[in-house]
């Protein structure tokens, strides 16, 4: 028995949190796909920031402020780093530190990212029955380009604070990362399929994009395969989903999500708030709505969020 | 005009930061070489604690408690890489890390030890006419031999807190390395040559051993060359030295110091506590003697040794 979720970063790991605690009632299995187009080199240390807020989400360790990091990390390592005339922008606190200097050391000893990630949540006490999956081993790189110029992904995200227009979306090596083998049995064994409240272009897309795995999802035509939109009343709740999607030709609206997945989902999950797009998201696309509370304040709405999407497949 | 020293770690950098007060005083330019064999990786970040020593030493950082390591530093990258797995017998402050991480990534760009050296001695700011010059660009690792295993330098030092007996000391590498063109040409322009009170069998003799080292100091007759013993009332201030001495059949006091020097020194700093021995130093290695008060408790300690002993030159 085993589910499978597809997420980023910081909604997506919300959403996972839930996940994990109804999988444990349920004795199921979760695997949970993590992007890591956003992954990226800082002081020469191995960054995934994805899968690094997954790692903090479920281990209990992240940030509840923030999202993303170690909850009252401190930051004296990156202060002196500054110093020492580094870069500044990306915030790394001292505990998320050790965090990457050890990634970054099993990486160059040989082991890949899915055996790092694997190793880390055990020690970080993310639950056995959680496995955290990056999409690949191999080096992907999403990039945006804005005014005639392609910007790193956490360069527009973080350092630019995404407050620059985009008119494309890239995945730099994506022609040739494959998904890894664990990721291929996940899906095959699949009895649930979540697509996370994550930014549909550039957290769900590169792994969708990722050797087969679009072509493996579109196929699971026999079991539930659900979605829940990260924007509400056309907003998203954390980063520039929605302000994307109309930049790149989408609605920025729960149901320019739904057009976006609907060759792969059968359900699509509403937030109340949106419920009045319920009929237009059901004839245009085919799929079945749900209507929830989805907005996660703390881990209960994230289980409760959880629990009543399940109820209702 | 130009001094050098040789120098390991604590009392090195003690007394190298009353002679860098001395020499701005006296518009000297002074470079001090530093002992390397030390080096070490760890978690695989690239450390070198003479060189750290003197770093934190000469820009005022240094934590005047322990000798090694910034002032007031925190621990929790080290703390949190513990719970990672990692190794944490050799304890890395927040700050201090940020030293490794930069140089790490320097070193992997293709910089070499000499100009990483430079570019953190500035940041950090030692005095510009104070030059850290470490012995050689090339990997050179001292090893003891303790109960028939050969023990990496730190292994020994930290790890096993210089608690065992040692018969042998080596320089794995020494045979390739080279001293630096830095190094030479400091060498080639000194005008006063001083070894610092340092271990003289693995913190000095590391600089001794190294590519054409020893025979330039030998040849350079014309200028003075004066040690300070490490060794007072036949202990090391500081450290195993005292012991390893005897262990590997010499004799623990300063005059087995002097006769460790007198093929390359000509004058030697006795503290007043061993003001009986200098006849002896005098007699058996032909050496000047200077009898001063060489414990250096703080910075006013470490200027007045280095402005008395340059007077009496």
């Amino acid at each position: 028995m085993s589910w499978v979720a597809l997420a980023g970063g910081v909604g997506g790991a919300k959403f996972a949190r839930g996940l994990v605690k109804i999988a444990q009632q349920q004795q199921q299995t979760l695997h949970i796909i993590v992007n890591t187009g956003d992954d990226f080199s800082m002081h020469g240390l191995a960054i995934s920031p994805d899968i690094d807020t997954m790692l903090y989400t479920l281990s209990g360790a992240a940030n509840p402020d923030t999202g993303w990091g170690i909850a009252e990390d401190t930051f004296a390592a990156h202060n002196q780093l500054a110093k020492l005339g580094g870069e500044s922008w990306f915030w790394l606190g001292d505990r998320d530190l050790a965090t990457h200097i050890m990634r970054t050391q099993l990486l160059r000893a040989g082991r890949t990212l899915t055996q790092v990630t694997s190793y880390l949540a055990q020690r970080l006490g993310v639950p056995n029955h959680a496995q955290i999956l990056p999409m690949t081993n191999d080096p992907v790189a999403t990039e945006l380009l804005s005014n005639g110029a392609w910007l790193a992904f956490q360069e527009y995200f973080v350092k630019l604070r995404h407050d620059v227009p985009i008119s494309a979306v890239r995945f730099q090596g994506i022609e040739s990362a494959q998904i890894t083998a664990e990721v291929s049995a996940a899906v095959a064994a699949a009895e649930i399929l979540f697509f996370c409240p994550s930014n549909p272009l550039v957290s769900i897309e590169p792994i969708l994009a990722t050797g087969a795995m679009r072509a493996l999802l579109t196929a699971k035509k026999n079991i539930p395969r659900v979605g829940v939109s990260p924007i509400i009343g056309g907003k998203a709740l954390k980063g520039p989903a929605d302000r994307m999607m109309t930049e790149l030709g989408a609605e920025s609206s729960a149901l320019g999500v739904a057009r976006y997945y609907r060759d792969i989902l059968d359900i699509f999950v509403l937030d109340s708030e949106d419920a009045a797009l319920q009929s237009a998201v059901e004839q245009e696309t085919g799929m079945r709505v749900i209507v929830a509370d989805t907005v996660m304040r703390n881990e209960e709405d994230s289980v409760r969020l959880a629990e009543y999407i399940i109820q209702k497949l």
